[in-house]
């Protein structure tokens, strides 16, 4: 095991979150999601489709007779429920919660077979069928969050239990997967490994398990193709038939494996997938410091950023294949956006910046996690969306088959529940996405509030960051050490923040920006402290002219936060209000579920809709239909349907 | 054989079309259409889907060996051709023509069993599966189809052959429905045959035909449900699985069956069904003097026409099920509009002009003619379009599923290939949309050049309308009759038009108005001239308030002509250009494709593109983007994509 090194994770989920607004969201997820996803994992929600998932382990390890339920990679449910406990106990233990979590990895390790190998579908069902359908089976997706949860439980509390077993998992794959004569020359059709091998890699030091990621990214996509091969062999027999038979065999661009990464130039396929696989690319290019892999997760991170990215910080404009479509296709109300696609855009953007500290991937992450991410969530903490438009239209979802996966209001559960997990995995981990320690610096990408320490040349560099974000334009960042401590502290410069200042202990002072950091280098000392000033005006956002869904339309931004406009605030038929361009803002505070919240409100326009249901459909020159002013309220949009069915839309007609 | 009644078809298609412009497409239907799908019908188009229709009725003859090869519906193909065949001998005698269709006849009488029955894939493939799947199989829609063509060659040429097979199938099918104990208390899943059987009804005076249809449409949507009886009876088998096991069978609406017709409230389903019921349906209403069948034919007329109706005349806003989805849900891109639906359309708009004549009825289905009719089919006569979409972004089509449907050009041909014998039948058999001869007045709907006669009290009113339509403003309507006439002869007023002018014989007439026709009564001599002039300034229109995907957009008409532009003229990106409220339109004569076409320009603004694709997605406050003037140029909607692949828009931003 080696030492912790600077750049690891080791201490970053240990600083305390003391953010008022994010820490309320680590409070539902500690007090409501995970008792919550700890019951549906058990079956134990009337409501919910049942999960089964706890079962399938007693079931794997000889404890229960049964059958398996659920879908092919139902562990990852587990998986992800342990990596969120871990993270939470960091934040606060709960040794009732810990002793249940010691269980099920009891149970997980029990259900581990001799060899290593560690998938309850395959063990129970199918135990002579195991590693034959890597492009649809799943295997090395469940594993890969066996192996993060094995490296959080370590991280978080120091017990080796989880992580001997996925070390056992991971060494057992390590010896299917390879070059040799005897090994399978595969690798997963739904990426994650690569990340979770390269996590293992930072605390085990095994070297193994950075090769193994490398053999799988650099076999990806190699003619002849290993999802035919497979297929031959194992009798063209197909897991998923949704889409035709083995679709996911054949449409090989929708797992990025259509040709080698390196020749890739657009973000394309399952979007969950091109992200967590564009995680695990850059945490191998960084630590192998490979120039080619490097380019690679540029060019196809510029490509996503600058061409298919939402507003929201949502990736994936088609529910077909929950996949990206082309250049600037960004439709609003068919767009899929998938909570889980932002978080593992999240995931790329911090190993982005743990490569090279430039505030453009620190923007996309702040975007994802302030806008999809959560509002992924419901504020009850006991809603989820898996998909996430920018403007619904409830009264005609049921009638449309186009829109057959957008949901009006967040679901209690999913069939397929991957999302609620993964986001309460990532709330509980804000810490990761908030610095990037590296020798030079601590960059400071989020100003969400927390107390941390890290170390710098045998000492401690200890920050508070405090503040109302991201609501008030003001964050406080108090040094703590007790020993001076000469460092570089460098701060985002948000691009939405047009004249930022910096005072420090109250005084002007000078520091170099670089790719979007403001550098202070001092001896810091406790008692130091830097009161950063975001300006937060009110910002209309217009899109790139290629984007045809918002042309003549315009969004409200304030701060990090996407603003919407809801039925119940503005009535209905939203398309038909307007924001002229003298129009000005206000703010105004939330009250009842926008308590603690910033609303705003302009003067548009808004044509009457009244008596429209007996006039023509279509009607000639001037138009009959009168225009009145209208107070227009926004809503911070990750904060829409939460009081029922609606419409929300984001982009707005008006200048 | 009753006698000729004033209101039968009779002589309607014996009118000759003397128009310049839809004469041009009755040419190409006779010159080019006819040929080719006699050649695709018989295989003989290479790079074409093989159609083996003809082949089907000769194995079913017993004239050849072989195995049935198309869908189950692909009889219908040959009797639309048939149809198409003797509507356009009324046009233009062909003596070669006629006897192929005669030989087309023998063999179709030769492929009908003793027993009357006649369908070529339960004959060759299933014969004792005749009437075991009426919701999914067609039987009752192909031999509605031939009915059609039996009725149409015998009105067209005399000729009885057609005819006398088509009552037989038509007494088989009588016999095999019905309420008695031994017959089936069924009705077809795709309606057809109510129309047929009332156009067969109106040449044979026989009462079973018209008692038949009423059984249909009274039976249609009764509990328990006839498709759950069918298909309980044939073991849970189902022909058509693309949406799920047996989904025709259980999304009852999709064929207008999910409840009585008298419950129904809204258009709803497969739109080419729904039309094609609803004509059947408002026939049967006129004769059988049925007001609450009337009742639901203005019922659910008006709620296709209020609220589920493009400016294109297209009907059906989705592809899933190609059908219509709910009130004022009429997306632009993903559209389906099926050229058929807009046919059927056309038919029901007539049978409703039959029942009274009220423009808004003709409105509709001008509409319809002009624009999605017309645009279903290339100018080379060639080529042809199933969907008819209002937008076309080309670029995306390939990557985003919602688009899978669309094409951006016209297509040879289909492996479905209902479109293009149906557009074939409908441009050969104009006259019976031009006019509705009433014992109180001839109507003229359209101003479609033509000569013909209609009987008055003994005497022969004939008229010779002439004149540039659609695209100059002068309509001539001259009296030819050899004898003076007292009559009333009704001009509709169309909805486009706000100031019609007429002069008798050169001078101002009186005249009532009523439901939107100018009735002008004398007796009518020859060398009686009415001069109609229909202003046809370039008009905006605008949309319903509750249109929520065209608003902040404007389309240009210009008399029945719905206008859009082509990347062709205007460049790509069509979102980005704008028309003001204060510019102004001009008419220019097209060249080339476009000779003898009306284009339009208008002072436009353009947001320039230059650079766009290096810039960020999202940009803040004032736009930087640049708006220069820019000329638009409109072309005839129904005439897009005869240059090749480009974008298209018929809503375009602007005021």
């Amino acid at each position: 095991m080696n030492q912790p090194d600077i750049l690891q994770e080791v201490d970053l989920h240990q600083l305390k979150v003391t953010d008022a607004f994010l820490g309320q969201y680590q409070r539902l997820v500690r007090d409501v999601v995970i008792p919550y996803q700890w019951d549906a994992l058990n079956d134990r929600i009337p409501e919910a489709d049942p999960s089964h998932a706890i079962e399938n382990f007693e079931i794997a390890a000889g404890r229960k007779e049964g059958e398996f339920y659920g879908m092919v990679f139902q562990d990852s449910d587990v998986a992800k429920w342990l990596e969120a406990v871990a993270w939470s106990l960091c934040q606060k233990p709960d040794a009732e919660l810990e002793k249940t979590a010691d269980d099920v990895i009891e149970l997980v390790e029990a259900a581990q077979c001799e060899d290593g190998y560690l998938n309850t579908w395959f063990t129970v069902k199918a135990p002579d069928e195991r590693w034959t359908n890597l492009a649809e089976c799943h295997e090395l997706y469940c594993a890969g969050h066996m192996i993060e949860a094995g490296v959080a439980f370590f991280q978080a509390t120091g017990k080796r239990r989880l992580l001997d077993v996925v070390c056992r998992l991971a060494d057992h794959i390590d010896r299917v997967f390879g070059p040799g004569v005897n090994q399978l020359h595969g690798y997963p059709g739904h990426p994650e490994i690569e990340l979770a091998l390269m996590r293992l890699y930072e605390v085990t030091d095994n070297p193994r398990y950075l090769n193994l990621v490398n053999y799988f990214v650099e076999e990806r996509g190699a003619q002849p193709h290993f999802y035919d091969i497979e297929y031959e062999k194992r009798g063209r027999t197909s897991h998923w038939n949704i889409h035709g038979p083995a679709w996911m065999v054949k449409d090989k661009a929708y797992s990025q494996a259509h040709e080698p990464l390196a020749l890739q130039q657009t973000a394309i396929g399952h979007a969950v997938r091109f992200v967590y696989l564009m995680a695990g690319v850059a945490h191998l290019a960084r630590l192998h410091k490979d120039e080619e892999k490097r380019q690679t997760c540029l060019r196809l991170w510029d490509n996503m950023v600058q061409r298919q990215l939402y507003i929201t910080g949502g990736i994936g404009s088609q529910s077909s294949g929950e996949a990206f479509s082309s250049d600037y296709d960004l439709p609003n109300d068919t767009v899929y956006a998938e909570s889980c696609a932002s978080i593992g855009l999240m995931m790329y953007a911090r190993r982005m910046l743990q490569m090279e500290a430039d505030s453009r991937f620190a923007d996309v992450m702040e975007r994802a996690l302030y806008n999809t991410v959560l509002g992924g969530m419901a504020l009850d903490g006991k809603h989820f969306f898996y998909v996430n438009p920018l403007e619904v239209h409830p009264k005609t979802l049921a009638f449309n088959h186009i829109y057959d996966h957008v949901k009006p209001v967040r679901q209690r559960w999913f069939g397929c529940a991957c999302c609620p997990p993964n986001i309460a995995r990532v709330l509980t981990s804000l810490g990761h996405y908030i610095y990037t320690p590296q020798p030079e610096a601590l960059y400071v990408h989020l100003y969400v509030g927390n107390e941390m320490a890290v170390p710098v040349s045998g000492k401690d560099l200890r920050l508070k960051i405090s503040g109302n974000y991201p609501w008030d334009e003001q964050i406080d960042i108090a040094v703590t050490s007790p020993q001076a401590v000469q460092h570089t502290i460098a701060l985002r410069l948000p691009d939405w923040c047009e004249n930022p200042q910096v005072l420090l202990n109250g005084e002007n002072c000078e520091g170099e920006i670089r790719k979007g950091y403001l550098h202070l280098n001092r001896e810091w000392q406790e008692g130091d402290r830097i009161s950063l000033t975001l300006p937060m005006p009110v910002r209309r956002v217009y899109g790139n002219p290629l984007l045809r869904h918002i042309a003549g339309k315009v969004a409200v931004q304030r701060g990090p936060l996407v603003y919407c406009l809801e039925e119940a605030d503005n009535g209905a038929e939203l398309h038909n209000l307007y924001l002229p361009k003298e129009s000005t803002f206000s703010l105004i505070e939330g009250k009842g579920l926008f308590a603690h919240k910033v609303l705003i409100q302009a003067d548009g326009e808004r044509k009457s809709c009244e008596q429209a249901s007996s006039q023509a459909l279509y009607h000639y020159d001037n138009s009959p239909v009168k225009t009145a002013a209208k107070k227009l309220t926004f809503i911070p949009w990750f904060s829409w349907a939460n009081r029922g069915e609606g419409e929300m839309r984001i982009w707005v007609n008006g200048e």
